[in-house]
């Protein structure tokens, strides 16, 4: 079984995600398609990244992004930073002939994106957004039943993606409320999710018609600067800057294949921690998932006699989709991690394979064209179409 | 105690949850405002109309509505019949000087629930539509705890009317799919619900932003012509006719205090029911509501503590809106007939007490313009305004 | 149409409940078995009695409830009084010839349940006890998947009663607190009502093996003695008196046929209201009741295919029992009334048909055997077996 | 960081989730009380071990347990076989001075668990049984909340562990259907994880009064013998051989502090997958739990007002217990995996800090003496008491 090592840029929250799924995924998945070996990880100074070393298991560490797209051992660089570094950080790795798996959203800008898309494409390597809820089984498995025709033709989707972590006005102006980092708020941070799962099960989104709302115009500058997590919850009398992004967000969908939905994004929402959810109506029957209960997928068939039709609770276990390589008992419990492992596997599988992997940089440039699209539409207060991307992306 | 003669016209679903409520208020509301008494009751045959006196406990019964406005000894006249009749009956009984509740949609579109409205206003009479979920006691609660600001200033509202009775192409063209009799689609019949939820709980809409969709175009033809239950299930191989309204309604929302919303209404929505649901966010909590699961109220705290904080579920009972009337215990359970008592209830003691009662002709004229603005939006593709209703509905 | 003239005796909550009933079957189930009319209404003073027979549409009213028993034009004597006037009126009713309906639980002990039993068998009147839950559409349709063998053979019953209004120590010492009146605490009160269900849809129960407790040994002395509601919650620096029942129950059931099961009921149980619960496995399936959320049913078919089993939860409508009878629409809601509505409708069935009703006194001594069992091994702290009822109670 | 070497013994599923754990938990736990080293893994081949080292990440591999056991740069001896090797490995890994953590029930029975307790105790070692839900964040919190006093006294708890996966008759007869080796069903499988929250949260158990049955008597003959995981679901026309352990367990409950409560398991509840619950009622407030929603805890407090009491739904995350160390937003999602690296620091804690954890050895003892105290309770149709552990267990 062939080692791939891995180069890791971002030891926050998603860099101790990350580093978690290349050392489990060969304990789920087995014979793994390749053993993930945690080679060398890049953080903001030489002491976070030794300590990153230390912590999550990786032979090297650096302060220099470029050693890690540079290392010559490396064969995935894995972009988990702050959204403002992700281009330029793409593009040196592509050059370099790495495969890229990168956070989302990918870029700040669709115009940002698409330098990186076309720098994968040019490279010819395998390319991943790290949209990892389309790899919770229950939403694989809503994929799987529309795929099967269960549930007829779709209709109608509606997706939340609704958190309060920044209801409080007193959170600090982490670098997720600054446009010059993050390039948008709600929308690209928690908005793009949904997208990304709108497209994966409904199919392309045409147009958007949207409102963005920035509730909390100004925030306390925090501490130490931008905050990797973006989550830090403490504040003080510290001088105050203001939010260039939105921290709620409301479109309108329209489908290439006719669909309607629409779509709510907020990070302002007392009571709600992660409340990505979606309902999907077709002609023969609705599908509706909440990932904070998201061993769940309930669906309802049409088909069910007139006594007995209503909503199933399908608990994901062993006969659905990554089933076999997760626990045996349903319910025994899918966490974060798990859709991080899965992640994790479907891209080594990718680069073994020689295969295309899906969300790629493609979908997330297409994602960032919508992002763009919904900020035009808000300040235009119209309707804004959104293009299909015009070639497939592949492998050069 | 004064005993009030009622004049019922229709003797469909709506004069059984009617009648209902005649009976029962006061073995709930004691002592009762007055005492409503079943004087005569109007359906579309003279067999029908005498079934209904004697299934709905009425003296009385007629083919001919004039005669039930016309009644001497009728003080209160409730309209039930389908939509595109309330206007001629309720201007009749306005001049008639008799009191009226009105089934919703108040009219089939603006300009005659205008005539509606300035017919009441003029008359003097006490007017009421008949938008009862504002009464689920849960429901009243959500607005309580608004008014004490238990969840602050509120910043989002999201709506659902979600059903599924039309999602199978072979119910009939009943008068509920048929522009002519009901004016729009799911826009009026249980969009407008929520539309009053939305302004009873948060105020004033000034814009909407909709998009509208007729899933199914044509339908059987019913065997007996309109239905007036418009839920007639059965069809077969008769001929077919057009579907002239709207299936499906997806809208913004803007209202005049700064929040922002959207409301999702459906008759096609597979697996569900009654599905008419409420989110709320302020910047002090959130609330929450089903009313498939009418006897609770979400509502969450920003200021519990940080390790306690979450949503409450709270079932409605003694120290809740209209508890000491209804059930001794919570959970007993509301049905849909308790809001109909319950606004029974308060249409007399309106009555009696010669004052407003809330909502009017005013509101239901109000909502119309807002249902029409949402057809318009939905064919302009675009914002569209809805100037506040210039004076309030009074007793003349 | 028949009408069948109704004496009540108590006019209190279930005298409320009962009267909304006669008001509004009809008006449900047409054509009607019967009309029922409200004749004469009974209560502790003349005034209240006077007062109940306005407030509930009575034509006549008195403190003197064998006054109602023998009033020649009562064809039904309704007994909704605290449990220890049961016996007595009961058989002075059958002595009568009148058709009884009791409220459960149909007395203090078996052996008074006992002499109620014979008088009525042996005076060839329709008896029924009023378990209403077990008529709750989705608990019908329960017993009707069942029996349709849909969930195979039954093994496992587990069965919850939890509400919370004694939790609280200084609730008033209502007679729901006295032996004497009452004959036991959560046993009779709430307990019973999970016995009906076990019963009606499991079979017959053959031995018990409990335990009780009294969490607050004594509580206020309310201050106009019993308490008709037995939810009075105010109190005050009143003296205190001793609770003599059972504040809570646990025990566990066997059934004759093989199932085994457990029952639980408190009314100490902070935060359940009307937590009457149910789960119940077969060889072929599961089912899950909470009348909490009393419009659904959840049914687990073994035969539905691996990748799409789960609970489903099924909202009882117009397919379902009772459905064409109630509301056009799941989810419109049933509340406490409709299941009262229809009891009263099957109760007159049965007086019309000359036929049985279930549960009928019978049933009713039968659960006193049971209840007085579950005494019974709380105190030896053992297994009782509870034989089999000798005779199945017939018409004479 | 001192880095402490493991051997693990068992490769199942077992390992695979102690493996996750060694390989997280410093990820998650930053600074770790020590580095888990994975040293040399044990699985019943040469071949499965070797591949187990491989999937795992150990060093070394072997088919003899003794060779972990004795092996000299292994510190934690981890005990993840089928139930009736535990004890011989235990004691030999106690002898040899090693740490042990051994995966649940402690034993077959109390006789059995003793030796093993006593070995550990005479051997100074640090000792736990692997109960894992107890560290489920969720559960933590229920502790800290009762700690706190936050629902006063408890009074009552009531504990479910429903499965389904063996409520299919052709799911093959795997060691967990064998007393030889389970040393009791439902009971030691799933029963003990109920009674080891009930006594971390509530308090000793003083007695049980239980009924066990077997509702399939005999199974399929797994093709190749004993069967790992015990969930093999594939059968054949194998030839069948006899169940002779549970299916299901009933049994009430009697606390030493005068509570009581009921307990529920069964591995045939269709639609049950983990089900895993419990409600607990105290004096001044109420919890509910149920690990298919992990996340989630309900926790109902008296004294919050009466217009505003009810269960909170709390989602755990970082003011929760071991929330800092895990994600950093509530329902990212607690998996199974988090259960077991949280199990983990604790027990690398109390190694590194020569402390004692919970739940150990003589937890596991006094659980086995419950269980065994469950099949005599049913054999004998009666109350059987369980003397307290006379010592607590201590480092010698």
């Amino acid at each position: 079984m062939r080692t791939i090592n891995v180069g890791l840029i971002g030891a926050g929250f998603m860099g101790k995600a990350h580093s978690l799924a290349y050392a489990a995924m060969p304990m789920f998945f087995w014979p793994a398609p390749a053993v993930p070996h945690r080679k060398i990880i890049c953080d903001v100074t030489e002491e976070a990244a030794a300590e990153g070393a230390q912590r999550y298991g990786f032979d090297e560490s650096t302060a220099d992004w470029k050693r890690v797209v540079e290392h010559p051992d490396v064969e995935v660089v894995d972009i988990a930073t702050p959204n403002h570094m992700h281009a330029e950080i793409a593009r040196a790795a592509a050059a370099a002939g790495k495969h890229i798996i990168c956070e989302k959203p990918l870029a700040r800008t669709a115009e940002e994106a698409r330098t990186m898309y076309e720098a994968v494409r040019d490279a010819g390597v395998v390319h991943m957004v790290a949209f990892n809820y389309r790899r919770t089984p229950a939403v694989a498995l809503a994929k799987r039943y529309i795929d099967e025709g269960a549930i007829g033709e779709l209709i109608s989707f509606r997706g939340t993606y609704l958190q309060d972590w920044s209801a409080d006005p007193e959170s600090p102006l982490s670098w997720r409320f600054q446009r010059e980092i993050a390039g948008s708020g709600a929308v690209g941070d928690i908005g793009t999710h949904v997208i990304d799962l709108a497209r994966y099960l409904v199919g392309e989104i045409s147009g958007v018609n949207a409102m963005l709302k920035t509730w909390v115009p100004e925030r306390p500058l925090s501490a130490g600067g931008a905050d990797q997590l973006g989550t830090g919850r403490s504040a003080g009398d510290a001088p105050r800057g203001p939010v260039d992004v939105d921290d709620e967000m409301i479109t309108m969908l329209r489908f290439s294949n006719g669909a309607i939905g629409s779509l709510e994004a907020t990070r302002n929402g007392h009571g709600r921690n992660n409340f990505l959810t979606f309902e999907l109506h077709g002609t023969e029957g609705s599908i509706v998932f909440n990932y904070e209960r998201r061993d769940e997928l309930q669906v309802c068939f049409a088909s069910d006699g007139a006594d007995r039709k209503g909503f199933r609770t399908v608990y994901t276990g062993a006969p659905h989709p990554y089933g076999e390589a997760l626990w045996p008992i349903p319910a025994l419990g899918i966490g974060y991690g798990e859709t991080k492992i899965i992640e994790c596997h479907d891209l080594f599988q990718a680069i073994v394979g020689q295969e295309a992997v899906s969300p790629d940089f493609g979908d997330g440039y297409q994602i960032a064209r919508i992002s763009d699209a919904i900020l035009e539409s808000s300040a235009t207060e119209s309707w804004v179409s959104v293009p299909p991307l015009e070639t497939t992306p592949g492998r050069g």
